[in-house]
């Protein structure tokens, strides 16, 4: 693989990352996945004021917008007409051997670009069909809702499954609750309400789910942020899935459990304007 | 700081790691922390052993032993007469972005040379002091007892004190059983019964543990393998605390609650021969 160009750390194209990061060795830090239009990324500050608080949840000063808006200048071009994938890395840094991080820390920023997901055009028509994960989601309040770097949870529900047909897994908790997809949030639509998962013991609170949540009203929708049983969601009119590159996407079937596919997906997808 | 010669990825003192590598993008892989005496590694077999049932657990293929023994002879030597400590970590090697691993993998494996840490000669005749952490362990039955990347649980606790009169920090579960301590397991003495907390719901099984299980009957003592209430483990006769580097110290205090200090961790030391 060339990476030629492709990323930045602390705004160096040359730097690599220390195997004494604390991002490597603990996954001590957080990230964020944003979509870049014309060289720009998508909902900014959004994007910045959820990484700077996932920073925070873990003790981490976040580098200032200006780098990262710098960093992803250099990366990427205005004159370009495709959108792009930005995901940018923070942190904790070096450190010496031990957890205990070190009196003064450096935080580590890293851009990456990537190419937009090939998407089936049918799946913004049809929906996507979802694994039902067998990884389970722990409960973990002082992790809850933050996109930290511990995700080999998700990389284990993701290796559950290698049907292309299937566009993500549902991943519940241990209370067989819905939280989340592998790399999405999900709303459950019960005639006007819009239900999604409280993910106050575990889950990402991603920034679409947010954006979803303000705009609900402009669609006539009342939003509940509650536990959702899988019983529950199975008895909907309506699932759709979210994230920052796809916006809203209808979920046609979990496992063998259709859902039937309606006009919120692309409703939402209108509202977010993806 | 200076960190020539202090380790090796993949064998090359000049690489460093990709932004890329799923170990620093996910936490995706494993570790293990060495005790080096005259340049080896102790205990070998049993870390290797650990090493390749813990990448195996997440569907890595373990490095060989002759190239993880070759990468200790080019950082350690022979003639140093002080301990030395090699932490060895395993990921699942560079990727694109996104959890799905790519088809053909190659796992990263680095080795680091570093000091051991400076005990205070009297812990070994005292006991230690432990802080009670108030972060708790998640039940996660497909990553307990394996020591992976995802360590954020444990940096989170580490940080909840700066006393550096606390030697480590005890976690309990969200049952409040006792797991372990931040870089220690843990084993409570009732009478001639050593109870060590099961882990096949969280926790890190550790080699040092394995062994004290394995070499208690040398002592007259037999070991419960099941969990360990708080509750319980405040009635214990002794309490020890056991890692691959100091071998195992006796626990004086766990917040305001003392134990008594006996023979227990210097016997064990001394069977463990560190």
């Amino acid at each position: 693989m060339n990476h030629k160009n492709t990323y930045l750390i602390n705004g160096d194209f040359t730097q690599r990352i220390s195997p004494l990061d604390r991002g490597f060795a603990y996954g001590d830090g957080v990230f964020r996945t944003l979509l870049m239009r014309n060289g720009q990324p998508d909902s900014w500050p959004l994007h910045y004021q959820k990484l700077v608080a996932d920073c925070a949840a873990i003790g981490i000063v976040c580098p200032s917008a200006e780098l990262l808006i710098s960093d992803m200048q250099q990366l990427f071009s205005v004159t370009e007409n495709q959108p792009e994938v930005a995901k940018i890395i923070i942190t904790r840094g070096e450190g010496a051997r031990g957890y205990a991080p070190p009196a003064i820390t450096n935080p580590t920023r890293v851009v990456i670009k990537s190419a937009m997901p090939k998407y089936a055009p049918d799946i913004f028509v049809k929906g996507v069909d979802l694994h039902q994960c067998e990884t389970r989601l722990p409960e973990q309040n002082k992790l809850a809702g933050i996109k930290h770097l511990n995700r080999l949870e998700n990389v284990l529900a993701r290796m559950e499954w290698n049907d292309e047909n299937l566009f993500d897994g549902l991943m519940l908790d241990q209370q067989s609750n819905v939280i989340e997809c592998t790399m999405s949030n999900i709303f459950a639509r019960f005639d006007e309400v819009l239900i999604t998962p409280d993910l106050s013991s575990c889950g990402v609170a991603g920034i679409t789910r947010q954006r979803i949540i303000w705009l609900a009203s402009m669609l006539s929708l009342k939003v509940e942020i509650k536990p959702l049983p899988f019983t529950k969601m199975a008895l909907a009119d309506e699932v759709i899935i979210c994230n920052s590159l796809y916006g809203a996407l209808a979920v046609s079937k979990v496992g063998h459990k259709k859902f039937p596919v309606q006009n919120l997906a692309k409703n939402l997808r209108d509202a977010l304007k993806v």
